[in-house]
């Protein structure tokens, strides 16, 4: 199975559960199970990494200190690019380098991922027009008031529209990127993936 | 009430989701309800940051880069410890620098509290004799070789035996985390800040 790149966006203020959740399920992902096969990227479907503005330091909401991989400028192509959320989004829907990224790394990208308040930024650069979305319980009209075109979902976990998928607040995109894994890699996977993680997932919470 | 200084081991090889499940919970909880509550410290229950051996970069599993708050050296003192797991814990095993902090720490702390294979780190300086306790489903067995005389609970997410808790693997980090929130600050903060996670709490599952 080709090996997705899978940059997952880091910023000051991003909150922890959004980006690590989905690095965690990505990054522990094989396509052959038990404990061997982690010891190596061999049956890896993913190559996961974080991609910050620059590869200065970022600090994540309760001051957890990151060093992202790439930058913005050498990060290499993306198959999925995964958009995390936290307090650090609202600077971010006025800063022009990072919705750039976003918009231009959508074109290229398979898929586009966000997490909790990562929705907010997809809607600034109209990714979400006409289209269901979902971000954190608490930002849902802040949503709504970037793009009132977007077709809010209150209730689902994570929202699959193909090539994007927003999903709710904080662990849901632990949810959000299960259900990626068992998309593309089959549920048998996704369930020893899980396993071992020893994360019990939520059934029939996406839509 | 008291704010508990609870430092988070950081190393080479440790699973990302061992140690920021614990961080994301304990730096979210809140005494006070809502979301202005979680834009200061002011009702804060736990100041939450993570411990290295120094203060260099450490690489967790999948390569993500974390610079540690505080070293060995430089940690305040602690009123709660938490052991994370990872493959890097093996070295550990024979890191002296390592297990002494672990020693000298829990000497002084209220708590001592591991996840995933972060309890063959408290088995290996002698913490878990007698007493019940867990770890990854996989590493049951090298836990019991390290010290035959732990109780060990192979069904359990997480067990509490007062001022050691251990936790089974990996994901079990966060529902313990809101174990000892609840214990803590009781089952309406625990209950809200998981809300505010959106993390859905696993009931009974612990011990």
């Amino acid at each position: 199975m080709e090996r997705w790149n899978t940059g997952i966006m880091v910023f000051d203020g991003v909150e922890v559960l959004d980006f690590t959740g989905p690095f965690e399920v990505f990054s522990r992902t094989r396509t052959v199970p038990g404990l061997v096969s982690r010891r190596s990227e061999e049956h890896a479907p993913f190559c996961v990494f974080t991609i910050g503005k620059t590869t200065e330091q970022v600090t994540a909401v309760g001051g957890l200190k990151v060093i992202p991989e790439f930058s913005f400028e050498t990060a290499p192509p993306l198959d999925l690019l995964v958009v995390p959320g936290g307090v650090g989004t609202r600077a971010l829907l006025n800063d022009s380098a990072t919705l750039d990224f976003i918009r231009e790394r959508e074109a290229s990208a398979k898929i586009v991922a966000s997490v909790c308040t990562g929705a907010l930024l997809l809607a600034k650069v109209g990714l979400l027009r006409g289209k269901r979305a979902t971000t954190h319980w608490a930002a849902l009209d802040e949503l709504a008031l970037l793009d009132p075109e977007i077709r809010l979902d209150r209730e689902a976990r994570f929202i699959d529209e193909g090539h994007l998928i927003t999903s709710a607040g904080v662990a849901a995109g632990i949810d959000m990127a299960f259900h990626l894994v068992e998309s593309r890699c089959g549920r048998e996977v996704a369930d020893e993936t899980a396993n071992y993680i020893e994360y019990r997932r939520l059934p029939g919470t996406g839509r």
